[in-house]
């Protein structure tokens, strides 16, 4: 089996990511990372989700993205809205993604990983410039620029299956590759339990998703 | 006075940088990273250089690469060798630099500085892909697309003063504005005073520049 480097943050993206990559055949090394995040209680869904997905690893790196704040994820200063508001939102996190490939980059490589997925999506996504398909690309570039596999001629390659996709296909290919919605934690408010506000942005998403898809909603509401 | 991010590792390139960004008028924010590295010592030198040279701020984020492995500065069971081998030495630590500018980035947009600064050369270096031109150039095209600024059309520039010099050029930049190189250090086993071990690469690079430059050697050795 060859090995993949996926980004697993607990929520339903990445979850569905780790069963598609699972169902190609890849013995899949998980990485999730602590930066800070109020909604902690991903990390543990996290891991249960690559316990019961049949991930060949799990690893949570702590790297506190708090130290520098400027988003509501990791600022307890800012309130996270519960309307999506113009232009990029204040949940986004600075450089997130860019950071997460980056020390998913360096695992890959170790691993001799050529394949690294990620669960980021421009159709039903929250405005964040890191989730775009030139980013995408723009890292895949540097990745084979800035390697031993990408010097040596053995592409890197950032696989993104449900970049093109909306949240209610997302959902129907998870189901279909046996993901448990009921498990993945999506809520930036998240309770330590990992049930979900019901209000925020990402609660929104979510919940249209599973509309939108015909399918009743699994998700775990706070009281 | 506008904010720059600089790199600063503690060794004798990224002392420059910061010299160099502050002879610039820089607001110079600092940023060492904790990632595992045997030589540790150099997040002293790094703390005392950031004071010494003017720094608005020092920070020391922790990112431990070595859980992954792969690398003789991180992994105790790869021994450092004296001598440069044949390609991609056993000191690379993967994707370390990638690792290190998307820090940075965050930090970066949070501060909304435009200039990051890195100490990379491709002259005297020691075969590192991430050191190449070609990386830095397609790390800074991904800074564009990966962040509020660049959508905002706010160009963001990773600045590499050193990267065409070679290590006598650097040194004698370096004097010229006002770096202490008795306090940096270089040496992959340094002590943890910071004393070099005077045989590994980097301690072979360094004495060479010294010697290139025409100028006294002020490394501090082990005895």
């Amino acid at each position: 089996m060859k090995n993949a480097l996926v980004l697993l943050s607990g929520g339903m993206d990445s979850a569905t990511v780790l069963a598609l990559a699972r169902a190609e055949g890849f013995a899949c090394h998980c990485l999730s990372v602590r930066y800070g995040q109020r909604h902690s209680a991903e990390l543990a869904a996290a891991a249960e989700l690559a316990h019961s997905l049949g991930a060949a690893d799990h690893r949570v790196v702590d790297l506190n993205l708090g130290l520098f704040g400027g988003s509501a994820l990791t600022d307890d200063s800012i309130q996270v809205p519960d309307q999506r508001s113009e232009g990029i939102p204040v949940t986004y996190v600075p450089a997130r993604n860019t950071v997460f490939l980056a020390v998913a980059l360096a695992w890959a490589e170790v691993l001799q990983a050529r394949d690294l997925f990620i669960g980021v999506n421009a159709v039903d996504y929250s405005g964040y410039p890191d989730c775009r398909p030139e980013f995408i690309q723009a890292f895949e570039t540097l990745a084979n620029l800035a390697t031993k596999a990408g010097v040596e001629g053995d592409r890197i390659r950032i696989r993104t299956p449900l970049i093109h996709l909306t949240k209610a296909e997302i959902i129907r290919r998870g189901i279909g590759a046996g993901v448990d919605f009921s498990r993945t934690v999506s809520c930036y408010s998240a309770d330590s339990q990992g049930r979900a506000c019901g209000t925020c942005d990402a609660c929104h998403l979510r919940a249209k998703g599973f509309a939108d898809a015909g399918i009743a909603d699994v998700t775990r509401y706070q009281p």
